[in-house]
């Protein structure tokens, strides 16, 4: 049986850097090389990064793509690495259609090439386009017919590999059916899916069935790294035709995870050309036979960390995280990224005692240092003295950079400035939290930090917040974690300082003491929230669920209950959509990705039961 | 020839409100009965609203228009109009899809049913479902596969009339191609086609040539109204089978455009039933034939405006709108019914003096009357004294409510409680803005007016503004408006004051004057951004036309400008994702939609030439 090595690259790309993407693909290939890979497989258009959204409209972005994937495979060749299959994603268009009313501009392909012997040996795209969630793919993308075989001369003869693309492999009929009819030993799978809670076991499950389903090994090469809302937390996966898991890649880091295959020597290379998908359409093989070619030119692999070691077992595993540890590293890489990716080198936030700024304070002292985390104590006279106490607290574990900026003078000149401004209730709680969104703000212009926001998403969920107040900033941190799970997190993060002997970094007055806005005297969120427990479960299976309230009293929620928080649900729906990003752990994060309209009518709890 | 009687109902439906655009959907009825139709056809999701959105996803809001449409169809026979055909759309779903990746929850349906004799006759769904622009069908529906065709006794013989919905008609092939096989004579259309500059001309030649092709007289019936960031024009048409116009309805107002048609008799019952479209599907046609019914009982119509009066010529012709007129229209649409659909009474504004608050100013208070448009002079030491002349003269003009309020007090306590923070420069800048956001929220917070942003397309696209600051607030009402055509539609709403013998409402010294920001001593806007006679041309270009720098330079844009542009407008999609919602104009707007990622790194510029 002849026997490959493959690499899978899950390497971290940036959408629009084309130079800075293929720099990285040039030296992932080599690293390959070195470990005497013949295939080395990369993301999902990870030439150009994902998603590129609008950007795939735009014709001169890409051409720019087109030639970068040309270039690049000349580049390979030149230094040495010609005799390397490299399949790597792209962005590409048909030239053959003319426009039409609701073809994406230009017709955008989401593309693969293969590189070899100092061309492009072969292109593919995506057939099956995902358009739910946080994809919108029938915007930009219209869908590839053919799948490319390619046959490579392994050592002991040689072998034929298919290359189909993410979505491909999550629908019933398509590449996965053409490529059994095909024939080929191996399904390799360029992706960028993004990370959410508990999918990478939906995914293991699927490379099984699919590999199956093909009659073929299958490798699943996903990104890593944080893009807008969006993290993809590699954990590329590699199993035999019969479903035996071969290797499997670590979560929200880049990696070289390398294998022997044995595959089955490829057979007549003149089988049918045209075969059905078994989704309503056809799709065309298509077979190119790569010469043989000279043995990749290795050298010295510098400049990019050590590929981690291998784990024991049949191949090279890497240790799985714990559910905590997986969410934390995605809310991590979604801060480390956003900072870097839009150019910022600090940032600045609020600190106010409580567990949130604590949390977002750790978050982000463990994505880019704390010498490059400033924080702001902005006490008003409704600030308790422990608050004050358990933020210093945190200074002094963390060693971040902290000021003091006192609020209620500016508070009482604004007061004093508009006639007859009411002196309590909401009005003068939200001016607070705006004076001080107006610090922040200003700081951040007068020194160049971005701005973090402390949110957490039951807060964004029921409106609990003040906009251009605490809501004010570049960045939600944890605007997608509940607070239930914020605490979680905290004692999770302080348990793993403990056990590795350091300083926990979160004061525990700050995980066990009531929450509070303090921005009225004593306060308390349970004034104007119910119980987070009972609040966060209603929140899941309305938000992410979307249960109807007959639904959600069914299931054993309170009945008054159901009818607070839908209300605060619904009439909160305005103010996410003026929320700074933040990093998307679960299916449905607010703003953006939850449509629903702000003029809307609809009363979902005068309906119910 | 049979001859109907048809009545075309372009009503303001409200997103959510099934009681109330039900309640809608029988008065309009009740008025076509009056005036002797015997088909009343009504929009797109008439009854649920469009777009639904998320809602299209939850099952309880499915259920509820389904029962909704049933109840409809029972209430206007008990109400004596079982004999009038209704057609109208609704909010369905299929029962028959198994849950799958990538299906729509529920599987729903943008439907239209056929009401008649108390009873559904006979239901459909949009074929072809638009994904680009405003559109994210495939999000939220799934395609319909069958045309209606229901046979109606006629004055003079029966004749049939199928049914389409919107974007059947702008795709060729489908439902259209249906129609004609089936031998329809008339093909009515529920549409919900947003209102765009210079659309109306688009579509009239649209239904001549659609009409042509089904050979069959066709009825688009389009609502009115605005939605969020939509405005709905109304701008009905009929026209017959050889692509006469036969009717038109008014722009931006609800109407009943009622006209007689001569159809041809139908034929043969038993054509065929499977068709093939010509887009690659097979459409069923669906033939109901209705009964008999009494003559509808005709009431005296109350409570709604009365029908205008129809044109001279060949059918009932409304004037048709200059194009100032027509965007004009559109803005104050979109501000009344942003008002009113969020329960509103009033709005509240910062008035500087200038053009753009100006024009902010006159929109609300033709959109809610002056009584309900509340403004505040919020004069710093940099302000001119014409600013505040200016900004007096127009409360004068238009007799709203104003007040001062003062910030200079409020931005020297900010800057004196923040340790060395800069006197002058971008921050001190921003601050000044940013107190007159925290101004407004606070009055808004305590009197319950929605803040309006007074920001223009040209500075919104540049990143001229602060966020949280003239940025902050609910609806951005010229947000899509460029400031020449911000200059223009100034000139032109004070020329109708004058032409009517009304005091003109905006001060001339708005109109003429230089524009500036007056945050620092002397500043201009030229000062920052080119002449805004070449920014809008070329913002034009980059944005709606997706032009990429070479093709900008080649187009005959200055090299250096182009650059200039490119960096501010990219860099500027960040604080977009920020701005509030507003009356949508043109083909793109900022902010949603708009989709560039945040974090890229494509550079156009520096591709260029």
């Amino acid at each position: 049986m002849p026997e490959l090595r493959i690499a899978l690259a899950q390497v971290n790309a940036t959408v629009g850097d084309l130079a800075g993407n293929a720099e990285l693909i040039v030296e992932w290939t080599r690293r390959g090389a070195a470990r005497g890979a013949r295939l080395v497989l990369f993301p999902e258009m990870a030439l150009t990064g994902y998603p590129v959204e609008d950007l795939a409209l735009r014709a001169s972005f890409v051409e720019a793509s087109v030639a970068a994937v040309h270039d690049m495979a000349e580049r390979l060749n030149v230094e040495g690495l010609g005799g390397v299959a490299v399949v790597v994603g792209y962005l590409d268009r048909r030239s053959d259609l003319a426009p039409r009313t609701g073809l994406p501009a230009g017709a955008p392909l989401d593309a693969a090439a293969v590189l070899y012997g100092g061309r492009v040996a072969v292109t593919s795209a995506k057939h099956h386009l995902p358009n739910y969630g946080v994809f919108d793919e029938y915007r930009y993308f219209v869908p590839g017919s053919t799948l490319p075989v390619v046959r490579l001369e392994a050592s002991g003869g040689p072998v034929d590999i298919a290359v189909a693309i993410c979505e491909d492999l999550w629908q019933d009929g398509g590449p996965v059916a053409a490529s059994r009819r095909a024939g080929a030993g191996l399904l390799v799978v360029p992706n960028a899916s993004p990370y959410e809670r508990g999918k990478d076991d939906v995914r293991l499950s699927l490379c099984v069935r699919r590999a199956r389903e093909a009659g073929a090994a299958l490798a699943y090469c996903n990104m890593i790294g944080g893009q807008d809302e969006l993290v993809f937390d590699g954990d590329s996966i590699l199993v035999s035709a019969a479903g035996d898991l071969l290797a499997r890649g670590p979560q929200f880091e880049e990696a070289l995870i390398v294998a022997d295959l044995e595959l089955p020597a490829a057979g007549d290379l003149t089988g049918e050309t045209a075969v059905d998908a078994g989704d309503g359409t056809v799709i065309t093989i298509d077979r190119v036979r790569l010469p043989e070619a000279a043995a990749p030119h290795v050298t010295a692999v510098t400049g990019l960390p050590e590929v981690p070691e291998a784990g024991e077992g049949a191949g090279p595993f890497w240790p799985r995280l714990s559910d905590p540890a997986e969410v934390y590293a995605a809310l991590v890489t979604g801060v480390r990224d956003y900072v870097r990716k839009n150019g910022f080198r600090s940032v600045i936030l609020a600190l106010s005692g409580g567990i949130d700024s604590a949390l977002t304070a750790t978050i982000a002292a463990d994505a880019i240092g704390p010498d490059n985390v400033y924080v702001v104590l902005m006490p008003s006279r409704y600030s308790s003295d422990h608050s004050v106490a358990d933020a210093e607290d945190l200074v002094k574990r963390q060693g971040i950079h902290a000021r003091t900026v006192p609020i209620q003078a500016v508070v009482d000149a604004f007061a004093s400035s508009i006639e007859d401004f009411p002196a309590s209730g909401l009005p003068a709680e939200n001016l607070q939290s705006r004076v001080r969104g107006v610090v922040l703000m200003g700081l951040s212009n007068a020194e160049g930090h971005l701005v973090l926001t402390t949110g957490n998403k039951s807060e964004l969920a029921t409106g609990y917040s003040t906009l251009y107040g605490d809501s004010a900033g570049g960045f939600g941190v944890i605007k997608d974690v509940p607070k239930t799970l914020v605490w979680e997190l905290s004692r999770w993060r302080n348990a793993e300082a403990d056990r590795m002997g350091l300083t926990p970094p979160i004061p525990p007055n700050s995980i066990i003491k009531p929450p509070s806005a303090e921005l009225a005297p004593g306060q308390l969120d349970t004034d104007s929230l119910p119980p987070y427990q009972a609040l966060d479960a209603l929140l899941d299976d309305y938000v992410e669920k979307d249960m109807g309230s007959a639904d959600l009293i069914a299931a054993g929620h309170d009945p008054a209950l159901v009818e607070r928080v839908i209300r605060l649900v619904d009439t909160a729906e305005y103010k996410r959509r003026q929320y700074p990003p933040g990093t998307k752990i679960t299916q449905k994060n607010f703003g953006r990705d939850r449509r629903l309209p702000i003029t809307s009518r609809w009363r979902e709890a005068a309906q119910g039961s």
